[in-house]
């Protein structure tokens, strides 16, 4: 059975924030975001991937299109196809987020 | 945004594992799943959707293809397009399971 115990394979780095692939599927796929204090992952987009971010250690500053938000872990954000979006470490401690996007991209 | 606070939305009901929606898009949806003991989602398949299932709290008991699995909170599992997959709480306690699932079903 594919099983992957995520809370034992995150792993900061001090270069910068560091993606870990749980699961990769022609559908879709899943990682982990580990951020250190300070670390990001830059606003970008996709145009045809909705993603969602889990927060499940910590609390990062997200954006999802103009909107700006502190999300701490026990919540998930959407964003939908299209929107640029970005999260930001600045609460001081580490930050953990589970990422699932749909469909996989194709590039 | 679109946040949802899932911590703050799990809801048991005595009567059957209970399901509550997280976000829905043309692509994916994103579901919480909440089992008192004893209850169970009956092994099912889908053609064509992979479902990750992720255990936020508790352990349940996971069957994916033949395969079965007691797994804890911090660990995720793929049920692939066309695998049979499902989940019983038989450990005691109450079990929270984050689902993911693309694409979304066209049925």
């Amino acid at each position: 059975m594919n099983i992957v115990a995520f809370e034992k394979m995150k792993t900061f780095s001090s270069e910068k924030m560091k993606k870990i692939n749980l699961f990769n599927t022609d559908r879709m796929f899943c990682d982990l975001y580990c951020f250190e204090p300070d670390q990001f992952q830059k606003v970008h987009a996709h145009e045809g991937e909705d993603k969602v971010y889990t927060v499940l250690e910590g609390e990062g500053y997200f954006q999802v299109g103009e909107e700006v938000e502190t999300v701490q872990a026990g919540a998930s954000i959407l964003a939908p196809a299209g929107f640029p979006h970005g999260v930001t470490n600045n609460s001081g401690k580490q930050l953990v987020v589970l990422v699932f996007m749909a469909p996989k991209p194709q590039h």
